[in-house]
Protein backbone atom coordinates (compact mmCIF):
# COMPACT_ATOMS: atom_id res chain seq x y z
CA UNK A 1 0.00 0.00 0.00
CA UNK A 2 1.39 3.77 -0.57
CA UNK A 3 0.78 6.58 1.19
CA UNK A 4 0.65 9.58 -0.64
CA UNK A 5 0.40 13.09 0.46
CA UNK A 6 0.81 15.58 -2.81
CA UNK A 7 -1.27 15.93 -5.72
CA UNK A 8 1.98 15.16 -8.41
CA UNK A 9 2.95 12.17 -6.75
CA UNK A 10 -1.10 10.71 -6.82
CA UNK A 11 -1.42 12.06 -10.43
CA UNK A 12 1.50 10.22 -11.63
CA UNK A 13 0.30 6.57 -9.69
CA UNK A 14 -3.25 7.12 -10.68
CA UNK A 15 -1.95 7.87 -14.58
CA UNK A 16 0.24 4.30 -14.50
CA UNK A 17 -3.04 2.72 -13.13
CA UNK A 18 -5.33 3.89 -15.96
CA UNK A 19 -3.11 3.02 -18.45
CA UNK A 20 -3.06 -0.37 -17.89
CA UNK A 21 -7.02 -0.26 -17.84
CA UNK A 22 -7.60 -1.05 -14.65
CA UNK A 23 -10.96 -0.18 -12.68
CA UNK A 24 -10.19 2.40 -9.06
CA UNK A 25 -12.82 2.35 -6.21
CA UNK A 26 -12.44 5.34 -3.93
CA UNK A 27 -13.54 5.87 -0.23
CA UNK A 28 -12.94 9.34 0.54
CA UNK A 29 -13.10 9.79 4.01
CA UNK A 30 -11.86 11.61 6.87
CA UNK A 31 -10.22 9.42 8.51
CA UNK A 32 -10.38 7.80 12.16
CA UNK A 33 -11.73 4.80 10.35
CA UNK A 34 -14.20 2.89 11.84
CA UNK A 35 -15.93 -0.47 10.63
CA UNK A 36 -18.44 1.69 8.30
CA UNK A 37 -15.66 3.05 6.12
CA UNK A 38 -14.40 -0.52 6.28
CA UNK A 39 -17.06 -1.63 4.80
CA UNK A 40 -17.15 0.71 2.21
CA UNK A 41 -13.67 -0.16 1.39
CA UNK A 42 -14.05 -3.76 0.87
CA UNK A 43 -17.23 -3.71 -1.18
CA UNK A 44 -14.89 -1.02 -3.25
CA UNK A 45 -11.83 -3.51 -2.93
CA UNK A 46 -14.49 -5.99 -4.43
CA UNK A 47 -16.05 -4.04 -7.40
CA UNK A 48 -12.61 -2.68 -8.46
CA UNK A 49 -8.92 -3.28 -9.14
CA UNK A 50 -7.55 -0.53 -7.54
CA UNK A 51 -8.60 0.94 -3.95
CA UNK A 52 -7.74 4.33 -2.96
CA UNK A 53 -8.64 5.57 0.21
CA UNK A 54 -8.34 9.40 0.75
CA UNK A 55 -7.79 10.52 4.49
CA UNK A 56 -8.90 14.75 4.69
CA UNK A 57 -10.35 16.11 7.27
CA UNK A 58 -11.58 19.04 5.12
CA UNK A 59 -11.81 22.93 6.65
CA UNK A 60 -14.25 23.60 4.04
CA UNK A 61 -17.13 21.73 5.09
CA UNK A 62 -17.10 22.94 8.93
CA UNK A 63 -18.96 25.50 10.01
CA UNK A 64 -17.27 28.42 12.70
CA UNK A 65 -16.99 27.08 16.18
CA UNK A 66 -17.41 23.43 14.59
CA UNK A 67 -15.84 21.01 15.38
CA UNK A 68 -12.37 20.92 12.66
CA UNK A 69 -10.08 21.39 15.15
CA UNK A 70 -10.90 18.85 17.21
CA UNK A 71 -11.66 16.22 14.73
CA UNK A 72 -10.12 13.13 15.73
CA UNK A 73 -7.43 11.72 13.27
CA UNK A 74 -4.84 8.74 14.08
CA UNK A 75 -3.47 8.08 10.48
CA UNK A 76 -0.94 5.38 11.75
CA UNK A 77 -4.28 3.40 13.08
CA UNK A 78 -6.05 4.29 9.66
CA UNK A 79 -3.24 3.18 8.12
CA UNK A 80 -3.10 -0.03 9.51
CA UNK A 81 -6.94 -0.40 9.31
CA UNK A 82 -7.11 0.19 5.33
CA UNK A 83 -3.92 -2.12 4.70
CA UNK A 84 -5.96 -4.99 6.24
CA UNK A 85 -9.04 -4.80 3.97
CA UNK A 86 -6.44 -4.26 0.67
CA UNK A 87 -6.27 -0.79 0.01
CA UNK A 88 -3.92 0.01 -2.79
CA UNK A 89 -3.03 3.38 -2.00
CA UNK A 90 -3.74 6.36 0.71
CA UNK A 91 -4.24 9.87 -0.30
CA UNK A 92 -3.67 12.43 2.59
CA UNK A 93 -2.93 15.61 1.68
CA UNK A 94 -1.98 18.39 3.55
CA UNK A 95 -4.64 21.45 3.77
CA UNK A 96 -2.56 23.43 1.67
CA UNK A 97 -1.87 21.08 -1.17
CA UNK A 98 -5.95 20.89 -1.62
CA UNK A 99 -6.34 24.65 -1.22
CA UNK A 100 -3.31 26.96 -1.71
CA UNK A 101 -2.90 30.25 -1.04
CA UNK A 102 -5.59 32.25 -3.36
CA UNK A 103 -8.02 28.91 -3.71
CA UNK A 104 -11.35 30.32 -5.60
CA UNK A 105 -13.33 27.80 -6.70
CA UNK A 106 -16.68 25.91 -5.69
CA UNK A 107 -18.80 23.49 -6.39
CA UNK A 108 -22.62 24.35 -5.04
CA UNK A 109 -26.24 22.10 -5.47
CA UNK A 110 -28.72 24.42 -4.87
CA UNK A 111 -32.11 23.95 -3.28
CA UNK A 112 -31.08 19.84 -1.59
CA UNK A 113 -28.18 21.66 0.44
CA UNK A 114 -30.82 24.21 1.98
CA UNK A 115 -32.95 21.79 4.00
CA UNK A 116 -32.08 19.05 7.02
CA UNK A 117 -28.07 19.24 7.62
CA UNK A 118 -28.21 22.23 5.75
CA UNK A 119 -30.05 24.94 7.12
CA UNK A 120 -28.45 24.33 10.25
CA UNK A 121 -24.90 24.19 8.52
CA UNK A 122 -24.83 26.61 6.04
CA UNK A 123 -21.94 26.31 3.45
CA UNK A 124 -21.18 22.52 4.25
CA UNK A 125 -22.65 20.95 1.21
CA UNK A 126 -20.34 23.38 -0.46
CA UNK A 127 -17.75 22.33 1.29
CA UNK A 128 -18.96 18.41 0.23
CA UNK A 129 -19.42 18.88 -3.41
CA UNK A 130 -16.23 20.81 -3.69
CA UNK A 131 -13.73 18.46 -1.98
CA UNK A 132 -15.48 15.67 -3.73
CA UNK A 133 -14.95 17.06 -7.15
CA UNK A 134 -11.68 17.41 -6.75
CA UNK A 135 -10.96 14.29 -5.22
CA UNK A 136 -13.17 12.52 -8.22
CA UNK A 137 -10.91 14.83 -10.79
CA UNK A 138 -7.83 13.96 -9.08
CA UNK A 139 -8.30 10.19 -8.58
CA UNK A 140 -10.77 9.43 -11.79
CA UNK A 141 -12.67 6.22 -9.92
CA UNK A 142 -14.89 4.13 -11.46
CA UNK A 143 -16.75 3.98 -8.46
CA UNK A 144 -16.82 6.26 -5.28
CA UNK A 145 -18.47 4.77 -2.57
CA UNK A 146 -20.73 6.66 0.59
CA UNK A 147 -22.40 5.33 3.14
CA UNK A 148 -26.45 6.09 3.65
CA UNK A 149 -25.78 7.44 7.27
CA UNK A 150 -25.02 10.31 5.90
CA UNK A 151 -28.46 10.20 3.92
CA UNK A 152 -28.27 14.00 2.95
CA UNK A 153 -24.66 14.00 1.26
CA UNK A 154 -25.55 11.20 -0.66
CA UNK A 155 -27.91 12.64 -2.01
CA UNK A 156 -26.20 15.74 -2.87
CA UNK A 157 -23.39 13.89 -4.22
CA UNK A 158 -25.43 12.05 -6.62
CA UNK A 159 -26.95 14.87 -8.12
CA UNK A 160 -23.30 16.88 -8.73
CA UNK A 161 -22.59 13.27 -10.20
CA UNK A 162 -25.41 14.02 -12.81
CA UNK A 163 -25.45 17.07 -13.09
CA UNK A 164 -22.03 17.98 -13.71
CA UNK A 165 -21.65 15.14 -16.34
CA UNK A 166 -19.11 13.14 -14.30
CA UNK A 167 -18.15 9.85 -15.27
CA UNK A 168 -18.59 7.76 -12.27
CA UNK A 169 -21.02 5.49 -10.41
CA UNK A 170 -21.71 6.70 -6.97
CA UNK A 171 -22.38 3.64 -4.45
CA UNK A 172 -24.77 4.20 -1.18
CA UNK A 173 -24.04 1.38 0.77
CA UNK A 174 -26.32 1.01 4.07
CA UNK A 175 -25.33 2.70 7.45
CA UNK A 176 -23.47 0.32 9.85
CA UNK A 177 -24.34 -0.13 13.24
CA UNK A 178 -23.10 -0.73 16.65
CA UNK A 179 -24.37 -4.04 18.35
CA UNK A 180 -27.15 -1.92 20.07
CA UNK A 181 -27.95 0.18 16.85
CA UNK A 182 -26.15 3.29 17.30
CA UNK A 183 -24.86 4.53 13.70
CA UNK A 184 -21.17 4.41 13.12
CA UNK A 185 -19.60 7.44 13.56
CA UNK A 186 -16.24 9.29 14.25
CA UNK A 187 -18.34 11.49 16.44
CA UNK A 188 -19.09 8.75 18.71
CA UNK A 189 -15.99 9.45 20.15
CA UNK A 190 -17.17 12.71 21.72
CA UNK A 191 -19.42 11.04 23.67
CA UNK A 192 -19.59 10.53 27.59
CA UNK A 193 -20.10 6.71 28.15
CA UNK A 194 -23.31 7.78 29.77
CA UNK A 195 -24.47 10.27 26.27
CA UNK A 196 -22.80 7.05 24.62
CA UNK A 197 -25.96 4.73 26.17
CA UNK A 198 -28.48 7.16 25.50
CA UNK A 199 -27.17 7.82 22.37
CA UNK A 200 -28.99 4.70 20.95
CA UNK A 201 -32.46 6.89 21.13
CA UNK A 202 -31.93 8.13 17.39
CA UNK A 203 -31.98 4.78 15.95
CA UNK A 204 -34.63 3.67 18.43
CA UNK A 205 -37.36 6.38 17.49
CA UNK A 206 -36.57 5.81 14.03
CA UNK A 207 -37.81 2.51 14.25
CA UNK A 208 -40.83 3.47 16.47
CA UNK A 209 -41.73 5.97 13.86
CA UNK A 210 -40.95 3.10 10.97
CA UNK A 211 -43.27 0.16 13.46
CA UNK A 212 -46.11 3.42 13.49
CA UNK A 213 -45.90 3.65 9.52
CA UNK A 214 -46.20 -0.09 9.51
CA UNK A 215 -49.04 0.15 11.76
CA UNK A 216 -50.71 2.51 9.09
CA UNK A 217 -49.76 6.19 10.11
CA UNK A 218 -49.11 8.26 7.60
CA UNK A 219 -49.31 11.83 9.06
CA UNK A 220 -46.01 13.17 8.93
CA UNK A 221 -46.45 15.69 11.86
CA UNK A 222 -47.92 12.85 14.08
CA UNK A 223 -44.92 10.30 13.57
CA UNK A 224 -42.26 13.70 14.12
CA UNK A 225 -44.12 14.16 17.70
CA UNK A 226 -43.70 10.46 18.07
CA UNK A 227 -39.98 10.69 17.78
CA UNK A 228 -39.96 14.04 19.40
CA UNK A 229 -41.23 12.49 22.68
CA UNK A 230 -38.60 9.43 22.34
CA UNK A 231 -35.74 11.81 22.14
CA UNK A 232 -37.06 14.20 24.87
CA UNK A 233 -37.13 11.08 27.21
CA UNK A 234 -33.30 10.79 26.57
CA UNK A 235 -31.01 12.34 29.18
CA UNK A 236 -29.01 15.18 27.56
CA UNK A 237 -30.37 14.83 24.10
CA UNK A 238 -31.61 18.05 22.32
CA UNK A 239 -33.07 17.24 19.08
CA UNK A 240 -32.14 19.81 16.32
CA UNK A 241 -34.24 18.71 13.04
CA UNK A 242 -36.79 15.81 12.94
CA UNK A 243 -37.68 15.96 9.09
CA UNK A 244 -39.76 13.39 6.28
CA UNK A 245 -39.02 14.34 3.32
CA UNK A 246 -39.31 12.71 -0.40
CA UNK A 247 -36.14 10.82 -1.96
CA UNK A 248 -36.14 12.83 -4.93
CA UNK A 249 -36.01 16.47 -3.60
CA UNK A 250 -35.99 16.19 -0.27
CA UNK A 251 -38.79 18.54 0.05
CA UNK A 252 -41.20 17.49 3.65
CA UNK A 253 -43.86 15.89 2.86
CA UNK A 254 -47.35 16.26 3.77
CA UNK A 255 -48.53 12.74 3.74
CA UNK A 256 -46.31 9.35 3.71
CA UNK A 257 -46.49 8.10 0.25
CA UNK A 258 -43.78 6.16 -1.79
CA UNK A 259 -40.74 6.25 -0.68
CA UNK A 260 -39.55 8.75 2.19
CA UNK A 261 -37.05 9.65 4.12
CA UNK A 262 -36.69 9.83 7.65
CA UNK A 263 -34.22 12.24 9.01
CA UNK A 264 -32.78 13.41 12.32
CA UNK A 265 -30.09 14.99 14.16
CA UNK A 266 -29.56 15.30 18.03
CA UNK A 267 -26.96 17.06 20.07
CA UNK A 268 -25.13 15.90 23.72
CA UNK A 269 -23.88 18.70 24.79
CA UNK A 270 -21.53 19.72 21.48
CA UNK A 271 -21.52 16.40 19.65
CA UNK A 272 -23.92 16.29 16.88
CA UNK A 273 -25.55 12.83 16.11
CA UNK A 274 -27.34 12.33 12.82
CA UNK A 275 -29.14 9.19 11.93
CA UNK A 276 -31.97 7.98 9.71
CA UNK A 277 -34.18 5.67 7.30
CA UNK A 278 -35.94 5.23 4.21
CA UNK A 279 -39.34 3.72 4.60
CA UNK A 280 -41.45 2.48 1.64
CA UNK A 281 -44.92 2.57 1.82
CA UNK B 1 -17.35 13.83 -39.01
CA UNK B 2 -19.72 12.96 -36.65
CA UNK B 3 -22.72 14.83 -35.59
CA UNK B 4 -24.22 14.43 -31.97
CA UNK B 5 -26.90 15.77 -29.98
CA UNK B 6 -27.27 13.40 -26.79
CA UNK B 7 -24.84 12.90 -24.10
CA UNK B 8 -25.06 8.78 -24.43
CA UNK B 9 -23.94 8.84 -27.64
CA UNK B 10 -21.25 11.22 -26.82
CA UNK B 11 -19.95 8.69 -23.87
CA UNK B 12 -19.94 6.16 -26.01
CA UNK B 13 -17.86 7.56 -28.67
CA UNK B 14 -15.85 9.63 -26.46
CA UNK B 15 -15.39 5.73 -24.25
CA UNK B 16 -13.71 4.06 -27.66
CA UNK B 17 -11.71 7.01 -28.36
CA UNK B 18 -10.10 7.05 -25.24
CA UNK B 19 -9.66 3.04 -25.16
CA UNK B 20 -7.59 3.50 -28.69
CA UNK B 21 -5.27 5.90 -26.40
CA UNK B 22 -5.94 8.88 -28.30
CA UNK B 23 -5.62 12.44 -27.12
CA UNK B 24 -8.40 14.28 -27.72
CA UNK B 25 -8.90 18.38 -28.49
CA UNK B 26 -11.86 19.93 -27.21
CA UNK B 27 -13.03 23.88 -28.56
CA UNK B 28 -16.09 24.78 -26.75
CA UNK B 29 -18.21 27.22 -28.83
CA UNK B 30 -20.98 28.59 -28.85
CA UNK B 31 -21.77 28.11 -32.72
CA UNK B 32 -21.95 30.57 -36.03
CA UNK B 33 -18.02 29.99 -36.23
CA UNK B 34 -15.61 33.02 -37.53
CA UNK B 35 -11.76 32.66 -38.54
CA UNK B 36 -10.93 33.07 -34.25
CA UNK B 37 -12.98 29.47 -33.81
CA UNK B 38 -11.01 27.80 -36.42
CA UNK B 39 -8.05 28.96 -35.68
CA UNK B 40 -8.55 27.47 -32.86
CA UNK B 41 -9.67 23.99 -33.97
CA UNK B 42 -7.11 23.82 -36.60
CA UNK B 43 -4.57 24.21 -33.48
CA UNK B 44 -6.41 21.53 -31.68
CA UNK B 45 -6.07 19.17 -35.09
CA UNK B 46 -2.72 19.64 -34.90
CA UNK B 47 -2.07 18.95 -31.37
CA UNK B 48 -4.34 15.99 -30.61
CA UNK B 49 -5.54 12.99 -32.17
CA UNK B 50 -9.32 13.41 -32.22
CA UNK B 51 -10.88 16.84 -32.63
CA UNK B 52 -14.55 17.22 -30.68
CA UNK B 53 -16.10 21.16 -30.98
CA UNK B 54 -19.00 21.48 -29.00
CA UNK B 55 -21.65 24.25 -30.45
CA UNK B 56 -23.96 25.08 -27.24
CA UNK B 57 -25.42 28.71 -26.70
CA UNK B 58 -25.64 28.20 -22.85
CA UNK B 59 -28.43 30.11 -21.77
CA UNK B 60 -26.98 29.80 -18.15
CA UNK B 61 -24.18 32.75 -19.01
CA UNK B 62 -27.14 35.21 -20.49
CA UNK B 63 -28.21 37.71 -18.29
CA UNK B 64 -31.59 38.63 -17.86
CA UNK B 65 -32.04 41.13 -21.44
CA UNK B 66 -29.09 40.13 -22.95
CA UNK B 67 -29.10 38.06 -26.39
CA UNK B 68 -29.61 35.06 -26.05
CA UNK B 69 -32.66 34.37 -28.18
CA UNK B 70 -31.19 36.56 -31.08
CA UNK B 71 -27.58 35.18 -30.62
CA UNK B 72 -26.90 34.03 -34.21
CA UNK B 73 -27.10 30.46 -35.33
CA UNK B 74 -26.16 28.68 -38.19
CA UNK B 75 -25.71 25.21 -37.57
CA UNK B 76 -25.42 23.80 -41.13
CA UNK B 77 -22.67 26.22 -42.08
CA UNK B 78 -21.19 26.05 -39.00
CA UNK B 79 -20.40 22.02 -39.88
CA UNK B 80 -19.26 22.74 -43.21
CA UNK B 81 -16.71 24.75 -41.78
CA UNK B 82 -16.06 22.54 -38.93
CA UNK B 83 -15.91 19.76 -41.38
CA UNK B 84 -13.18 21.62 -43.46
CA UNK B 85 -10.39 21.72 -40.91
CA UNK B 86 -11.25 18.01 -39.47
CA UNK B 87 -13.18 17.82 -36.90
CA UNK B 88 -13.87 14.49 -35.94
CA UNK B 89 -17.08 15.57 -33.72
CA UNK B 90 -19.76 18.10 -33.17
CA UNK B 91 -21.22 18.18 -30.10
CA UNK B 92 -24.51 20.12 -30.49
CA UNK B 93 -26.87 19.51 -27.80
CA UNK B 94 -30.30 20.83 -27.31
CA UNK B 95 -30.66 23.12 -23.80
CA UNK B 96 -32.79 20.02 -22.27
CA UNK B 97 -30.36 17.74 -22.58
CA UNK B 98 -27.30 20.28 -20.44
CA UNK B 99 -29.80 21.52 -18.08
CA UNK B 100 -32.69 18.78 -17.49
CA UNK B 101 -35.71 19.71 -15.07
CA UNK B 102 -34.59 19.98 -11.81
CA UNK B 103 -30.78 21.41 -12.86
CA UNK B 104 -29.34 22.21 -9.54
CA UNK B 105 -25.54 22.49 -9.77
CA UNK B 106 -23.23 24.85 -10.80
CA UNK B 107 -19.50 25.83 -10.49
CA UNK B 108 -18.18 28.88 -9.53
CA UNK B 109 -14.79 30.90 -9.55
CA UNK B 110 -14.69 33.71 -6.50
CA UNK B 111 -13.29 37.39 -6.57
CA UNK B 112 -11.62 36.89 -10.37
CA UNK B 113 -15.35 36.72 -11.76
CA UNK B 114 -16.79 40.38 -9.98
CA UNK B 115 -14.17 42.42 -11.66
CA UNK B 116 -14.21 43.31 -15.78
CA UNK B 117 -17.07 41.99 -17.59
CA UNK B 118 -18.23 39.67 -14.41
CA UNK B 119 -19.10 43.53 -12.64
CA UNK B 120 -21.62 44.58 -15.36
CA UNK B 121 -22.17 40.53 -16.16
CA UNK B 122 -23.18 39.38 -13.19
CA UNK B 123 -23.77 35.38 -12.61
CA UNK B 124 -21.89 35.15 -16.88
CA UNK B 125 -19.19 33.53 -15.63
CA UNK B 126 -20.95 31.36 -13.15
CA UNK B 127 -22.56 29.87 -16.44
CA UNK B 128 -19.33 29.72 -18.31
CA UNK B 129 -17.36 28.06 -15.44
CA UNK B 130 -20.50 25.32 -15.24
CA UNK B 131 -20.48 24.46 -18.69
CA UNK B 132 -17.33 24.16 -19.23
CA UNK B 133 -16.99 22.01 -16.37
CA UNK B 134 -19.82 19.60 -17.96
CA UNK B 135 -18.26 19.53 -21.31
CA UNK B 136 -14.87 18.92 -19.63
CA UNK B 137 -16.61 15.63 -17.80
CA UNK B 138 -18.37 14.92 -20.84
CA UNK B 139 -15.65 14.92 -23.50
CA UNK B 140 -12.84 14.47 -21.35
CA UNK B 141 -10.41 16.38 -23.22
CA UNK B 142 -6.40 16.33 -23.27
CA UNK B 143 -6.08 20.35 -24.00
CA UNK B 144 -8.78 22.57 -24.37
CA UNK B 145 -8.96 25.39 -26.65
CA UNK B 146 -9.90 28.93 -25.70
CA UNK B 147 -9.47 32.61 -27.53
CA UNK B 148 -7.04 35.36 -25.65
CA UNK B 149 -10.26 37.79 -26.38
CA UNK B 150 -12.70 36.59 -23.86
CA UNK B 151 -8.95 36.99 -21.84
CA UNK B 152 -10.77 37.04 -18.33
CA UNK B 153 -12.62 33.96 -19.49
CA UNK B 154 -9.34 32.24 -20.03
CA UNK B 155 -8.39 33.75 -16.67
CA UNK B 156 -11.38 31.99 -14.83
CA UNK B 157 -11.31 28.68 -16.56
CA UNK B 158 -7.47 28.83 -15.80
CA UNK B 159 -8.48 29.28 -12.50
CA UNK B 160 -11.31 26.88 -12.60
CA UNK B 161 -9.10 23.94 -13.87
CA UNK B 162 -6.24 24.81 -11.21
CA UNK B 163 -8.45 24.94 -8.13
CA UNK B 164 -10.40 22.12 -9.22
CA UNK B 165 -7.03 19.55 -10.12
CA UNK B 166 -9.27 19.01 -13.69
CA UNK B 167 -7.14 16.57 -15.49
CA UNK B 168 -6.38 18.41 -18.63
CA UNK B 169 -4.45 21.27 -20.20
CA UNK B 170 -5.54 24.93 -21.30
CA UNK B 171 -4.26 26.63 -24.01
CA UNK B 172 -5.15 30.16 -24.75
CA UNK B 173 -4.22 31.27 -28.42
CA UNK B 174 -4.04 34.56 -29.60
CA UNK B 175 -6.96 37.00 -30.93
CA UNK B 176 -8.04 36.47 -34.55
CA UNK B 177 -8.52 39.75 -36.20
CA UNK B 178 -10.50 41.27 -39.03
CA UNK B 179 -7.81 42.81 -41.95
CA UNK B 180 -8.67 46.24 -39.83
CA UNK B 181 -7.83 45.14 -36.52
CA UNK B 182 -11.33 44.57 -34.94
CA UNK B 183 -11.62 41.06 -33.08
CA UNK B 184 -13.35 38.66 -34.56
CA UNK B 185 -16.61 37.66 -32.55
CA UNK B 186 -19.88 36.38 -33.88
CA UNK B 187 -21.86 39.31 -32.30
CA UNK B 188 -19.72 41.37 -35.04
CA UNK B 189 -22.79 40.63 -36.98
CA UNK B 190 -25.53 42.63 -34.89
CA UNK B 191 -23.23 46.31 -36.02
CA UNK B 192 -24.62 48.33 -38.57
CA UNK B 193 -21.92 49.29 -41.20
CA UNK B 194 -21.57 52.67 -39.91
CA UNK B 195 -21.21 51.23 -36.60
CA UNK B 196 -18.48 48.24 -38.02
CA UNK B 197 -16.29 51.09 -39.16
CA UNK B 198 -16.25 53.07 -36.08
CA UNK B 199 -15.71 49.29 -34.15
CA UNK B 200 -11.92 49.50 -34.54
CA UNK B 201 -11.64 52.36 -32.00
CA UNK B 202 -10.91 49.71 -29.48
CA UNK B 203 -8.02 47.69 -31.01
CA UNK B 204 -6.89 51.54 -32.26
CA UNK B 205 -7.34 52.83 -28.53
CA UNK B 206 -5.57 49.61 -27.32
CA UNK B 207 -2.79 50.01 -29.48
CA UNK B 208 -2.45 54.17 -28.69
CA UNK B 209 -2.22 53.37 -25.22
CA UNK B 210 0.53 50.41 -25.53
CA UNK B 211 2.38 53.32 -27.30
CA UNK B 212 2.60 55.55 -24.47
CA UNK B 213 3.68 52.53 -22.16
CA UNK B 214 6.51 52.18 -24.76
CA UNK B 215 7.24 56.07 -24.31
CA UNK B 216 7.74 55.48 -20.55
CA UNK B 217 4.02 55.98 -19.08
CA UNK B 218 3.08 54.41 -16.12
CA UNK B 219 -0.08 55.67 -14.35
CA UNK B 220 -3.23 53.75 -15.24
CA UNK B 221 -5.33 56.77 -14.80
CA UNK B 222 -3.82 58.86 -17.75
CA UNK B 223 -3.74 55.59 -20.00
CA UNK B 224 -7.71 54.90 -19.28
CA UNK B 225 -8.11 58.70 -19.84
CA UNK B 226 -6.39 58.38 -23.78
CA UNK B 227 -8.28 55.11 -24.48
CA UNK B 228 -11.78 56.99 -23.20
CA UNK B 229 -10.74 60.00 -25.38
CA UNK B 230 -10.56 57.59 -28.38
CA UNK B 231 -13.43 55.63 -27.65
CA UNK B 232 -15.64 58.95 -27.07
CA UNK B 233 -14.80 60.03 -30.38
CA UNK B 234 -16.30 57.22 -32.55
CA UNK B 235 -19.50 57.91 -33.05
CA UNK B 236 -22.19 55.76 -31.73
CA UNK B 237 -19.45 54.07 -29.22
CA UNK B 238 -20.54 54.12 -25.16
CA UNK B 239 -17.41 53.24 -23.14
CA UNK B 240 -18.62 50.86 -20.31
CA UNK B 241 -15.27 49.82 -18.84
CA UNK B 242 -11.67 50.39 -19.49
CA UNK B 243 -9.68 48.17 -16.79
CA UNK B 244 -5.33 47.90 -16.38
CA UNK B 245 -5.38 44.90 -13.83
CA UNK B 246 -2.56 42.52 -13.37
CA UNK B 247 -2.37 39.36 -14.96
CA UNK B 248 -2.99 36.86 -11.78
CA UNK B 249 -6.06 38.49 -9.57
CA UNK B 250 -7.11 40.67 -12.16
CA UNK B 251 -6.68 43.23 -9.69
CA UNK B 252 -6.69 47.40 -10.83
CA UNK B 253 -2.98 48.10 -10.60
CA UNK B 254 -1.41 51.24 -9.54
CA UNK B 255 1.21 51.54 -11.67
CA UNK B 256 1.89 49.60 -14.68
CA UNK B 257 4.60 47.16 -13.99
CA UNK B 258 4.99 43.76 -14.76
CA UNK B 259 2.39 42.45 -16.98
CA UNK B 260 -1.09 43.71 -17.26
CA UNK B 261 -3.82 43.44 -18.85
CA UNK B 262 -5.90 46.26 -20.22
CA UNK B 263 -9.17 44.95 -20.97
CA UNK B 264 -12.37 47.25 -22.32
CA UNK B 265 -15.50 46.91 -23.35
CA UNK B 266 -17.80 49.39 -25.51
CA UNK B 267 -21.64 49.41 -26.34
CA UNK B 268 -22.90 50.18 -29.89
CA UNK B 269 -26.58 50.55 -29.29
CA UNK B 270 -27.68 47.33 -27.85
CA UNK B 271 -23.85 45.27 -29.04
CA UNK B 272 -21.80 44.80 -26.87
CA UNK B 273 -17.89 44.22 -27.73
CA UNK B 274 -14.68 43.35 -25.99
CA UNK B 275 -11.14 43.49 -26.65
CA UNK B 276 -7.68 43.37 -24.63
CA UNK B 277 -4.23 43.66 -24.67
CA UNK B 278 -1.33 41.88 -22.39
CA UNK B 279 1.63 44.46 -22.28
CA UNK B 280 4.85 43.22 -20.24
CA UNK B 281 6.73 46.32 -19.01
Amino acid sequence: MQIVQDIATLRDIIGEVKKKGLSIGLVPTMGFLHEGHLSLMRAAKAENDFLVVSIFVNPLQFGQGEDYEEYPRDLARDQELAAAVGCDLIFAPPVKEMYPRGYATFVEVERLTTVLCGSSRPGHFRGVTTVVAKLFNLVSPTHAYFGQKDAQQAFVLQKMVEDLNMNLELVIRPTVREADGLAMSSRNKYLTSAQRKEATVLFKSLNKAAGEIEKGERDPEKLKEKIAQEISAARGARLEYIEIVDTSELRPVSTVAGSCLIAIAVKFDQTRLIDNIVVGV
